[in-house]
């Protein structure tokens, strides 16, 4: 898909079609990831790909704003180098929209996880001293029963300046 | 471009050709900028295009990690909202990411600036109360005459996992 109908045509996605997701495509996904932007190149990420069902249920009853990560066909959960303090929330959140990027790109819809349990999920899938997790990322085909969130975007006019701040045209 | 190449395929650039950046292509970057995933939807950002040149001048002078942005044919300049205290920083980045992605598809090159002068940068453009400079971008075509920044990334064995931390293969 052409990058700049990617990124301006993605759309939430929470409930997915129950249809396997292609390991290959979830590489594709990581591998977006790990291809974001950060600062210094010090890539404060690691990736833990999830496609085994107890794991994903587990996980959705983990996540409080995203137990329908346990009715998603995989999931991949984010981690960041606590060693890494000004600039590994923003380096991990450009890895994320990288990955949505691309999940959409090829058919897959996905949804950011914000608050869960970040000491039980550590447990649970063993992650070491000196990383926490920073969001737990489902993918899956879009239900077709299923509409879209709508996300109505603020309007060009009230984001987008020339020059100078409340300048609204080049 | 297809939106896996542009992803995988982005470099660094700090240096510029000498020709100026459309401000179609522009418009089309800070749209990409627009349909970054934020929490709660909030879009917590704003966007400053800059094309002149005193102004681009001026900018590079107060970006101590960014005096290239002085020579670019063009900036734009991200905006944070202040009263977003914890998701904009994150929101903020993934309007960035979305943004270097969709200069890379189309022919433009960018480097994140990190350190700058916020309160002369906000004098300078007249950001009002309750705004900080996120980050400065220039954007502009990849000058021929300068390689792009060498950026190795780790390798997949070292930040992918399967299933649980520490499992190399699915």
């Amino acid at each position: 898909m052409d990058t700049i109908q990617a990124i301006t045509t993605r759309k939430v996605h929470r409930t997915f079609a129950q249809k396997p997701v292609e390991a290959e495509k979830l590489a594709q996904i990581v591998d977006a990831g790990r291809h974001a932007m950060s600062a210094r190149n010090m890539q404060p990420w690691q990736f833990i790909v999830v496609r085994e069902r107890a794991t994903l249920k587990a996980l959705g009853e983990l996540c409080s704003t995203g137990r329908f990560v346990a009715d998603a066909p995989s999931a991949i959960v984010v981690l960041k180098d606590l060693s890494n303090t000004r600039w590994a929330d923003i380096d991990c959140a450009q890895a994320v929209q990288n990955m949505a990027t691309a999940a959409w790109a090829l058919g897959l819809g996905t949804c950011w996880v914000g608050n869960f349990d970040q000491e039980r999920i550590s447990k649970l899938l063993g992650v070491p001293d000196g990383w926490v997790v920073f969001t737990v990322l489902p993918f899956g085909y879009p239900d077709p029963k299923t509409a879209a969130q709508v996300r109505p975007l603020k309007k060009r006019s009230e984001v987008v300046h020339y020059e100078r701040y409340g300048n609204p045209r080049p």
